[in-house]
């Protein structure tokens, strides 16, 4: 299905194309490129959330709200859901995904271990842009302990 | 279907990022996002054209390749076909789109159409990418007369 490929082929080029040698080596290159790419997922997030649920009644319960971010907006961004969701109830969840698409293209050594987050910030923004549109403020990151496993851990903000 | 709308708000956010207020205004910023998009939509055009024609056999003759353009390329890339094609015969093809979808969520009055080439750089990188993967170098570039209409000019450069 080549639909399904143009995301990330899109998406790595992105990511190429913000990592490119930085003609401003003083700007903070790095970490900026990486807000960069959360800020557009959060974006795209925002958007999607307000798309997918149409047929869905109102998320009042957060785990409801998470396990449609395992299910549909997974779905809807990498044709598959998440492969596992744990929570400590008490407002912070752990998606998992044991073959996240997004980083099977790279190597899988552990050599290219750090060059994973540029790989997950996209995503970490577009989880919390979905959680947004939802009615939940969020804090989520990512963390990778073997390629191409990865783990976003979703902290909700009680307001 | 949402993983349709997932590269369309993906765009939008990327001409969003591209057109933020640059912090560096003497740097020929317009330009610049413009040649930044087209480069985008090259590298995913060549990487689309390496994928999709899989059980095509080799596309010898021009008009073959512009025709899969059309049809399996717009269908991979906006889930339709393009409205039309022209040629002149002599190596310039014309591909027309009645209602572009990177067009259709602006405004259409004529106050907007001189927003219309930051919404089409990347899609005229697109061809020129999947050509160059086919085996053909072209020029492409992009006409609105009457929004969401647009045609996108293609030139094949012979060797």
């Amino acid at each position: 299905m080549a639909d399904a490929v143009l995301f990330e082929f899109l998406h790595t080029e992105m990511v190429a194309e913000l990592w490119a040698p930085d003609p401003d080596p003083g700007s903070g290159g790095k970490r900026k490129s990486l807000s960069v790419l959360e800020g557009l997922g959060f974006r795209v997030g925002q958007a999607l959330g307000e798309r997918l649920p149409r047929e869905t009644p109102a998320f009042r319960e957060e785990l409801d709200a998470l396990k449609f971010l395992c299910r549909d907006l997974w779905a809807a961004t990498f044709q598959k859901h998440a492969d596992g969701l744990r929570t400590n109830h008490q407002g912070t969840y752990v998606l998992q995904d044991n073959s996240f698409p997004l980083l099977v293209t790279m190597g899988s050594g552990p050599q290219y271990l750090e060059e994973a987050p540029k790989f997950l910030a996209f995503t970490c923004g577009l989880l919390c842009g979905a959680l947004h549109t939802l009615g939940f403020q969020s804090l989520v990151t990512a963390s990778v302990a073997s390629l191409p496993a990865c783990k976003f851990q979703v902290v909700i903000q009680k307001s």
